[in-house]
C-alpha cells in the first residue's frame, strides 16, 4: 500500500476538501499511474453529493484521467514507465460474462467497477477517482494516449464525454451523406458535435439558447436549430438519419422524436433526475422510430475513439482549474457556466 | 358508379346501422370485390366514435377485409374473375416517395390512403371500409389469398392484427434461438404468439390475467408470465432479444424494458389515449435497450405475411358475427370480451 494525497467529500453537504488515501501495491497486471489532470463531469457532483444515493464515504471523484506510468507490474505487456496513459469511467470488470468477452465491459452482467464509489473486485472495497495524485490500475483499463503533449489536458474529457458520445454515434453508424442531430451544447454535446463532425456527418445542433448559435457553428455543427423556435424545428421535420440527445434536463423527447426519418433513432446519454413527459407512443409508430439508451463505451472502442480524435485533433474546449477551486467549479457547472468542461491541473494538488 | 349495401356510423354517438354508399367503377387498374368477411379492429370503434378525432360521417369502418373479386380493370394482371383476395388497413398511397418505393406504402411521406375514412388518392373523397356488401381497390393494394377456403373468415384479422404483430417480429430479427417476450394476450397478442413461435423463437406470453394462463399454451407460447407477479417476472430479468408489446392501455413499460437483454428492443404497436407513465431513461442507458414504434405493415410484407401464415397453418381465433350484431360486439370488445377476434359474415347484411 502506498499513501496518495487526494481531494475527497466527506459528507454529502460537506464542501471536498483534502484527504490522504491509500492505493494499492502494484499486482502482475497493474500499472501504476501519476495523474496529470482529471476532468470534472458532473456525476463527480452527484456522487459527491450523494444525488443518486448509495455513496460511500469519503468519496474521490475523478473518472476523466490522464497521467504518465510511473511503475508496471511483472506481467504488463502494453505499458512500460514514462507512458502517456488514461483512465475512464471503468478500472475493473469481472472479464468473463458475454458483454466483457465482447468487449462490452460497461454492460458487465455482474456490474463493472468504477472508478471511483465502485466495488473493488475481489475484496469489494470502494475505489477512488482521479481527484488525487496516483492511481492503481488493472493494465486491461488503461488507454494509450497519442495526442500531442501539448493538448493533454484537453483529452481528459474525453475519457468520459468524449466515449459517451462517440459510442452512441459509432453504434449507430453515423457517416457521411448522413443528417445528424445533437441536442444539448455541454461537456457531452460539445463532443459529440465535433466527433459527429469529425465522422463526415452533416450535424445540426440543437440548443434552447440563442447565445450558443455561434459557439456551435465554431465547434463545427453545419447548422444550429434553437429548438423553442417552432419554425426553426419544422425545418427539419423528418429529415435526420440519427439524434443524439444529451440533455439530461427533464423535457419533452416528443419535438425531437419528430424530427427522425423513418426507421431513425434517439439515443439519450443522459439521465434525468425526475423523468421526461412520456413520449407520445405516435412519434415512434408513425416512422417506425425508436428511443435508444448508451453508457460510455467499451474499453476497446475507447481506445479507437482516443485514436479517432488523435488522428482528427480532437479534444475538448476546455477551462482549467486548481484543485482547490472544485468546490466553486461545482457550483459554477450546476449553472451551466463552462465552455465546456473542467479540467483540474493535478500539480496544484 | 354503383351502389352498395354497408353499415355506417353517422354521428359520433349514434349506433351502427344500414347505409347504402357509393362504390367507383372499376378503372383500369382496379379490382371489383365482393366482401365475405370482415374482422372487427378496435380503431374500428375508435372511428366509429370520433374517438381520435377526423371522423367524415357517414363512416363505414372495417380494415380487415376476405372477398372474391367479381371483375377486374383492363390493365390488371395479378388478379382475374373468381379469385380470393384480401384488403388490409390500405387501399392506396402515393406511389413515388422513397418509403412507398421500398415497399413501405405504410409510411407514405404524403400520408397512405386509409380503408376507411381516408382521402382517395386524386379526388380526396373519404373512403369506406369493409362493413359492406363491395368494395373497389386498386390491384397494388389487394392481397392473394392461398389459405384453405374453409378458414376464410379467420384469415380476415391477418390483414390488420398479422401484419401489425408480423411486420415488427420481421424487422428485428425474431427466429430460432431467440426468446421472445408477447405482452398482451388480445386481438394482436393472440397473433403475435402464434407468429412468434411459427417464426422459431422461444415464446414468453405476458399477461395481467391468470386466467389466460391456459389459453396462451394453447396458442403457442412456451411459457406465461403474469406480469403483475414480481417474483415470475425477475426470473426472466435481462433475458430476452425482443418484447412485442401489444397493450394500448396505459400501463408502465419499466417492468418490461427491464426483461431486455444487451440490446434488446421492445416495439409498442399500441398507441394508449393517455400517455404511459414515462420510461426511465436508465433502464435504456444500462444495457442499451430500445423502445421502438411499428405500423402494420408494406403491402409486399402483408402478401408475405399471408403466406407465411398459410403455410404454417395459422390463422386467428375468431367469433363469427351477423353484421346487426356489431354495436354488441363493440360493447364486448371493451370489455376484452372476445377471443380473439370478432369477424362479420357478410352474408348476414
Amino acid at each position: 500500500m502506498a499513501q496518495a494525497l487526494a481531494y475527497a467529500a466527506t459528507s454529502p453537504s460537506s464542501p471536498l476538501g483534502p484527504y490522504t488515501i491509500e492505493r494499492r501495491t502494484p499486482g502482475d497486471l497493474d500499472v501504476a499511474i501519476d495523474i496529470l489532470y482529471c476532468g470534472v463531469c458532473h456525476s463527480d457532483l452527484h456522487t459527491a453529493r450523494n444525488e443518486w444515493g448509495g455513496t460511500v464515504y469519503p468519496s474521490v471523484p475523478g473518472h476523466e484521467i490522464v497521467g504518465r506510468v510511473t511503475a508496471v507490474g511483472a506481467l504488463v505487456s502494453k505499458f512500460k514507465t514514462g507512458d502517456l496513459v488514461g483512465v475512464g469511467c471503468m478500472v475493473d470488470s469481472c472479464q468473463h460474462c458475454v458483454p466483457c468477452a465482447e468487449g462490452l465491459e460497461q454492460y458487465c452482467d455482474n456490474g463493472f467497477t468504477g472508478t471511483y464509489n465502485g466495488p473493488e473486485q475481489g475484496t469489494g472495497a470502494t475505489t477512488y477517482g482521479g481527484y488525487s495524485k496516483q492511481v492503481v490500475v488493472r493494465e486491461s483499463f488503461v488507454l494509450k494516449i497519442t495526442h500531442d503533449d501539448a493538448t493533454l489536458a484537453a483529452v481528459a474529457p474525453l475519457l468520459c464525454a468524449g466515449i459517451t458520445t462517440y459510442s452512441p454515434l459509432r453504434q449507430w453508424q453515423v457517416g457521411p451523406g448522413q443528417k445528424v442531430g445533437i441536442v444539448g451544447l455541454g461537456g457531452l454535446g460539445h463532443m459529440g458535435v465535433k466527433i459527429a463532425a469529425a465522422m463526415g456527418a452533416h450535424v445540426v445542433l440543437f440548443t434552447t439558447s440563442e447565445g450558443k448559435r455561434a459557439d456551435a457553428l465554431r465547434l463545427g455543427a453545419h447548422e444550429v436549430v434553437v429548438s423553442k423556435n417552432p419554425d426553426e424545428m419544422a425545418a427539419h421535420m423528418g429529415s435526420l438519419d440519427f439524434v443524439l440527445n444529451t440533455v439530461a434536463a427533464p423535457h419533452s423527447l416528443d419535438p425531437f422524436i419528430a424530427l427522425l426519418k423513418l426507421d431513425g433513432t434517439m439515443t439519450l446519454v443522459g439521465a434525468p433526475a425526475s423523468p421526461h413527459p412520456s413520449p407520445a407512443v405516435f412519434g415512434l409508430i408513425m416512422r417506425r422510430r425508436r428511443i435508444a439508451g448508451s453508457l460510455i463505451g467499451g474499453i476497446r472502442e475507447t481506445q479507437e475513439m482516443l485514436d479517432f480524435c488523435a488522428s482528427h485533433g480532437i479534444v475538448s474546449d476546455i477551462e482549467m482549474i486548481r484543485m482547490d477551486e472544485i468546490n466553486t467549479a461545482y457550483e459554477r457547472m450546476l449553472k451551466s457556466d463552462v465552455k465546456y468542461r473542467f479540467v483540474i491541473d493535478m500539480a496544484t494538488l
